[in-house]
């Protein structure tokens, strides 16, 4: 069954999709905001065809509505467009196609430069710049406002993939974008229409019964069966979907079991001290 | 003007709340899913009134719809509703008694201990795990997640507030629900519905032009100047809806000068070691 963003798929529908037939959590309210979000998917092609004027701008407002802690507001999105960037990002990101492929390449920035600025305009020190918590709150903060990025261009028939391999070599990223100190590309996004071989499915996630406690942090009884039944169901989506018809656990091992997985990401904590926060 | 969740404000109203009428940017596509995103605030204050059956189950969906690295999805969510857990929670977060008044406060996970688990399981080690790339992937996982679940809570006619103080005292935070190593509670997050008192305006932003950049970082020209239109927005805000008539430049001040600002937050490298998140 296909599920478009222009028809309001039931929440039985719906859910069945994200959480397959077997696991259907009990949900209440549902309208087509709801909807809209459970149909999301990350989609790694794109179509050469322009994005409608003020796209990008309609993009930003919906990402600088989301919350920021404090009102601080430190990150920033750069917009690429000129193939050669997006040629040279590419490169950067373990050689992902679609980053060159889509008319619109977002980096989400953590930004504690804009601020830092102001702060010597205003001959004062930000004592808080060099904690690992400013750092956080920044990456938070791109990521809250990315996320509804992602909604507004979901609703308008866009598609998007987050590039999170922008980070395997972040100080050189830094200089295909002239990243100032105090600046980080924390993750990419792909915006653009995805093309016919690339529009996959929902993609099945692991039931609630896993992920959502109550009260308190428990280990669920049932952990090792639940993983076992979403093993069986990612194995069916990838055989239809991908390529080889791996269970999640083994794509799990492969991500996290070997440091070489992390593609470089094992010396973020240089590069960030690098380009400007100390972690302290 | 009121903009309530039931219409969908124009785009020029909706822009021109977020922007202050002289810096609205020039958006394009709108419709009411962006409307909704445009329209969102932070409510610090709430009803007992309890929510729909099923809300808790329909957030945790919407969450789980967001992209996760690679699907590792490593978060979790804990959903605390006890008079006494939330109490004390208020304690160690600053005494914000909106999380004692909100019917369901979320506690949201960056989690390494679920994939860990199933590691043992599997008799295989998970080299990636003492990486700062890896907490950041579970923190920023959360964050894409709980974005997604404010987006659904809002268009059910829900309030919300992130609770970066969770951080203030992350130790305790862990004592009060059980966290086991490998888990941290990255922020928490008030659900309910909003009293006539606390629903505020929706709050201006920096103007898109120091915000947005494009193909390269740069510095914006005007950037003294858009921080001088948006310090005297921020103060008719201010004085609109809270207290004191403080510039933006002001409250950044005070929140980032000094190290008390934080609330112990300095201490999150040793608080995170603690909760077995090496960052190497």
């Amino acid at each position: 069954m296909t599920v478009t963003n222009t028809t309001t798929p039931s929440a039985a529908e719906a859910l069945a999709l994200r959480y397959g037939p077997n696991a259907i959590p009990a949900a209440g309210p549902w309208n087509e905001h709801i909807a809209l979000l459970l149909n999301h998917r990350s989609v790694r092609g794109y179509k050469p065809d322009a994005l409608p004027a003020g796209t990008l701008e309609t993009l930003v407002a919906a990402a600088q509505s989301a919350a920021t802690s404090s009102n601080l507001q430190t990150w920033s999105v750069i917009a690429v467009t000129d193939p050669e960037k997006k040629a040279a990002l590419a490169k950067l990101s373990n050689n992902q196609k679609h980053i060159e492929q889509c008319p619109l390449f977002l980096i989400w920035v953590a930004d504690i430069a804009r601020n830092q600025r102001m702060a010597v305009q205003e001959s004062v020190t930000l004592e808080v710049n060099p904690y690992q918590e400013t750092f956080l709150v920044a990456a938070l903060d791109a990521a809250l406002a990315a996320q509804n990025a992602v909604i507004a261009a979901e609703s308008i028939g866009l598609d998007t993939v987050y590039i999170g391999a922008l980070r395997n070599n972040p100080l050189e990223v830094a200089k295909v974008v002239n990243l100032v100190s105090g600046t980080f590309g924390v993750f990419g996004m792909c915006v653009g229409y995805g093309t016919e071989a690339a529009a996959g499915e929902v993609k099945p996630r692991l039931p609630q019964s896993v992920v959502l406690h109550h009260e308190t942090y428990a280990v669920p009884n049932d952990e090792a069966q639940a993983r076992s039944a979403y093993d069986a169901l990612m194995s069916e989506f990838s055989a239809r979907n991908e390529m080889a018809a791996d269970t999640w656990t083994k794509r799990v091992i492969n991500r996290m079991g070997k440091l070489s997985a992390l593609s470089g990401r094992d010396k973020l904590v240089a590069a960030l001290n690098g380009l400007g926060f100390d972690l302290k």
